[in-house]
């Protein structure tokens, strides 16, 4: 029932951020469109600019424009897609080809710094410098996230709160302006928009725990083969659980092979078995069910209107969430 | 004397701009400052900054927290330059090994990004929407301009406007933000506003023309090989008039080698004199001063303060320009 009131809104809104969607994609320069058209066709449920409209209206502001500001968030995730895509040389997004092997990897990476410059203009429209401060923090925040992330590719020797600074930058805290941005559009109270920031902060987590447990779902459930984060050197949270339960003859041999970015098929395989098994990765769904509770309570302080009861739903999303991918939603 | 008076004034204000950009980068993520200090602390004379500065005190603002708006323009121009260096595969910027050289690409592209994302929470600090939006329509402008010159890289079908607009939106449009912001800054009327742009645009244009001209001088007094532009297939004016200046048969050996970027050490030695003494380089640079005719017009109706002689005098330096290097001042 609840997932049905939060479809049946998403339903509602998604046309009109479509149509913001094609407003802002006009406004970019001719040469960068098919390119930002690719990546922005290709996307999901538009979780960010769900959310900062669901804040917007939670917080008492009915105005429409919100859809142009929404959409800012959209453009923001999407630029930092098309530099990830390179940066990673993923040959696909989302079932479709990557942007940059169809464009030349020059054009996808000015493409995205015209999104991002686009969207901080989307933002500057609003005449509100706090909006504009939100965002920027936001896109720094995520570069800084990718950044570290990468630095830690291919290590063991990293503590978990460094693991949860790393997905905080790289995920959560886009999510955290997306809803901290609905609150500043509404005029909300500092205290309201704190607690629209912890909201959507700890959201963001969950959400990326839950991304790394569904790693080692079974490839019929998410049409991705499982076990993508061993290969990639990245100490996810089920594989840190993995890697502590280890003998340590087993885990010098998991560690030799995982920091040199050669982990053997049957490895892989074991170490893939062993999670299921011991159910590392529903440890991690639990551990990711610690931060929803924190945005529950964070949600709780803010007033009782429809869209509470509906963001309390995007925190069942996440946690029930069976499909793979960072960006599903 | 001119020269002098300018170089004073630059001598005067370049300790203050590099002190707002030690601000500017500790607001930077831990992660991307060495990347960003490279190629931020590898830069010339700060012609962006400078440009603002000017105008804002042209303009009647006396106050000193424009040093800081200044430098976001530095922070997009490094920017700019972070992720060209990668797209050319540039192996030097001026003199020093380029940053993607010594750091990882990926890092590299990340600190683009972020001193871009930086640049504009800056920019979004002053609280004032115009200085946010003309920010953003500069990266964009900036953006679209490099796209497009990538595009009709090796290619001789396109025409002298569209050459034009290419430099226009790589070069001009920042310059033309630059002189914007520090009117916008001082509080400037609209006509006054609309003739900083004016002016910026036009040197900005006239800036790439000679640097153009530039290509061709001798290796001694540049410190650079003659001729690059005609290996990288770029058909700037210079090559234009040259190539204008050919028979049929000489044109079309010189388009097959040129539209495969595979131009003969013969034939590119051949080029490099015939420009030199037909003065197609001179040539360029005539018409650069055009474009410098049009930004003293639209100074002169500016106000009549030590800044506008100033102002005429980097017209000076921008026209008599010896040094190659696109990003010298």
């Amino acid at each position: 029932m609840a997932q049905f009131l939060l479809k049946t809104r998403l339903a509602l809104e998604l046309p009109k951020i479509s149509a913001a969607l094609e407003r802002a994609e006009n406004t970019l320069p001719q040469e960068v469109r098919p390119v930002c058209h690719h990546i922005l066709a290709s996307q999901g449920k538009r979780l960010r600019p769900f959310l900062a409209i669901l804040f917007a209206r939670l917080l008492g502001q009915k105005k429409d424009d919100i859809y142009d500001l929404s959409v800012s968030l959209e453009m923001l995730h999407a630029a930092t897609l098309l530099h990830d895509d390179v940066l990673d040389n993923a040959s696909q997004r989302r079932g479709k080809p990557s942007a940059h092997t169809i464009y030349p990897v020059t054009t996808t990476i000015l493409s995205g710094d015209a999104l991002l410059a686009a969207g901080n203009a989307l933002v500057a429209r609003f005449g509100n410098p706090d909006l504009s401060a939100a965002y920027s923090r936001a896109t720094m925040a995520t570069c800084a996230g990718e950044i570290a992330e990468l630095s830690s590719q291919y290590s063991v020797d990293n503590t978990l709160d460094h693991y949860i600074a790393i997905i905080t930058g790289k995920t959560a805290k886009l999510i955290g302006a997306a809803c901290e941005m609905g609150a500043i559009y509404a005029h909300a109270s500092n205290d309201e928009r704190r607690a629209s920031v912890r909201f959507g902060e700890a959201v963001g987590i969950a959400f990326q725990l839950v991304d790394d447990a569904l790693d080692f779902a079974k490839e019929e459930e998410t049409g991705k083969p499982a076990g993508g984060d061993l290969k990639e050197g990245k100490l996810t949270l089920p594989i840190r659980y993995y890697r502590d339960s280890l003998t340590e003859n087993d885990r010098a041999d998991f560690d030799a092979q995982f920091t040199q970015g050669k982990l053997s098929d049957a490895l892989c395989q074991k170490s893939i078995e062993s999670i299921r098994a011991n159910g590392w990765d529903t440890k991690t769904r639990a551990y990711a069910d610690t931060y929803l509770a924190q945005a529950i309570e964070a949600l709780m302080t803010l007033p009782d209107r429809e869209e509470r009861g509906l963001l309390r739903d995007v925190t069942h999303f996440v946690r029930d969430r069976k499909k793979w991918g960072h960006h599903a939603l």
